[in-house]
């Protein structure tokens, strides 16, 4: 039963279990530094479907079947789905998920979602009000490109604070049983200090990151040294710098242990992703790609993972208004 | 502690209280049927802001802070709210509540809403995992209209199964306490079958509900006559007669006891509303201005309510994509 730990900190006592999970990713992604560690890579962007808006659905069924069936189950053993991304409505969560049977939550984080999803299906898992859960969200460049910025085939030339959105998805199990555990949990709350530059999403992020992180390691007593690996979402290279900043003017260190799964998924010299990968389907797939393997393994024992949203839609920039950034810090364990 | 209840329902054994509840609206709103139930109406759409989105997450802080205030308690002590509406990116939760200060989980099931933020809000609640929780959401006309049709000073022509987005939110506030108690939730499955039309979503809509107050009942071995009230979200006219037909399929006879808050917010002859009421709000500020009351006054004892959401998006009803619905069961009773 989940008891409050500190402010704002939710405890987990039963360790909700991570029973499967899986990455999958485009062409791009494929080429980057962690290619080699996806479940799945699709060379063509659209995925054999009619539009990318299906591709991008099409990215959450398979990142979602192949982590039921890393877990061992069958989709309809799912007695919840947390899911959402990007695009308007969630329709890539709804409409990639539809056919499955089983109650959808629609979460909204923007890029922060993967840790949404994780945190209250790791809620809902150790109350026991439903298990086991399915978490999961997706990004896709072509679809993120042509609703918050241009349409590809204008070729708009991009600044160099601007990252790349993934076109990929990631997938998580959660339940009672054996895996990587969720601990604690920490939600964000939205911090704005007045950024609006759409191109620079990483300094809008920075507060949120640095107030929920710092939020967390308060309301548990503990220090960045107590972790193998401190991963925020998607701040990139312009964002993460900013948070060791502002965390250190909290009194918080973040050591070498600190990284960016924005400056993970991309080879930033090689790649022309200027500042990092960003969008849901970023930290999600460098999660399931990269750290928890790493976990199951035993390389790394205790995690942050600390996925960042900016909360602005076209309307709200072309309005004035300044950006919104979210984090929410899930606390990963492998004992 | 949440106990699994048949299928799919989840039962809330400590009984999570309705601490605190308000409703806004806009113009029409009150001049409509339930004009004086509400907490505040605004004859102003913009409530003096400088856009209609603003103006919407205006009518959300009002809503909310109202029923925070009703519940005897200030907005820093809330732990966690759950909130979210129809705009992209769900800014009118999010520049509505940024500067609250207090932990935000976005959710997006479109107007099936309310009953998402009560259902998960219910679950941390009565866990344990943060109590007490604001649940929020709202709709706007102007802001909805631009949206999802046409630009108002266009002045299209509404066809006779066309809902009109109320401008209205609904707030509550869920904790341990003395109030009118939610039981048990059923989380909705996304239905789909096969409507396309946008002026027709009480149709889209029919399905995702008889399907989940038909599991609701099955689950809880309960009859539709052990309830004063069953009041599905928004379906309309349309949408609430195919309800009826869908359930009896089912071999459930709704009664005098079933009506639709779409049904209930306009006079649906004097006020050229075609169809009924629709929008995040709708459900919401019926439940917040009319039928809470009620409870409270013991007039209602036991309600289903049943907010349905349509999950399309102009971009995937231009892709010539069906319009998956969704609808949530929130019980509540009054003992």
């Amino acid at each position: 039963m989940p008891k409050r730990c500190g402010l704002h900190t939710i405890r987990l006592p039963s360790g909700p279990a991570i029973l499967g999970y899986a990455a999958v990713g485009g062409k791009k992604e494929g080429e980057g530094p962690l290619g080699g560690q996806f479940d799945a890579i699709f060379r063509d962007a659209r995925l054999g479907q009619e539009t990318w808006e299906q591709a991008e659905s099409a990215l959450q069924r398979e990142a979602l079947s192949r982590a039921v069936t890393k877990a061992g189950l069958e989709t309809e053993e799912l007695q919840m789905l947390f899911a959402g991304d990007l695009l308007n409505q969630n329709i890539a969560s709804t409409y990639g998920l539809r056919e499955m049977g089983v109650p959808l939550l629609g979460q909204f984080g923007a890029c922060s979602t993967m840790g949404q999803t994780m945190a209250v299906a790791a809620v809902f898992v150790d109350s026991g009000a439903a298990a086991p859960c399915g978490a999961v969200t997706s990004s896709h460049f072509c679809t993120a490109e042509r609703q918050f910025r241009f349409p590809l085939e204008y070729g708009g030339q991009r600044t160099p604070t601007s990252q790349w959105t993934a076109t990929a998805s990631g997938a998580v199990v959660v339940g009672q049983g054996k895996g990587v555990r969720i601990r604690r949990v920490c939600v964000g709350r939205v911090q704005d200090l007045g950024v609006t530059d759409m191109n620079n999403m990483g300094a809008a992020m920075a507060p949120a990151a640095a107030d929920t992180i710092g939020r967390f390691l308060r309301d548990t007593g503990t220090v960045p040294g107590d972790y193998d690996l401190i991963a925020t979402g998607d701040l990139g290279a312009v964002g993460s710098a900013l948070c060791r900043q502002m965390l250190s003017r909290q009194g918080i260190t973040l050591g070498d242990n600190y990284t960016d799964c924005g400056l993970l998924l991309f080879d930033r010299q090689r790649q022309d992703v200027h500042a990092g990968g960003s969008g849901c389907g970023c930290s999600a797939s460098v999660l399931c790609a990269h750290i928890l393997p790493q976990m199951e393994q035993g390389q790394l024992k205790r995690v942050l993972f600390c996925p960042t949203g900016a909360l602005m839609s076209p309307t709200s920039s072309q309005q004035g208004e300044s950006i919104p950034g979210i984090c929410h810090v899930v606390e990963l364990v492998m004992e």
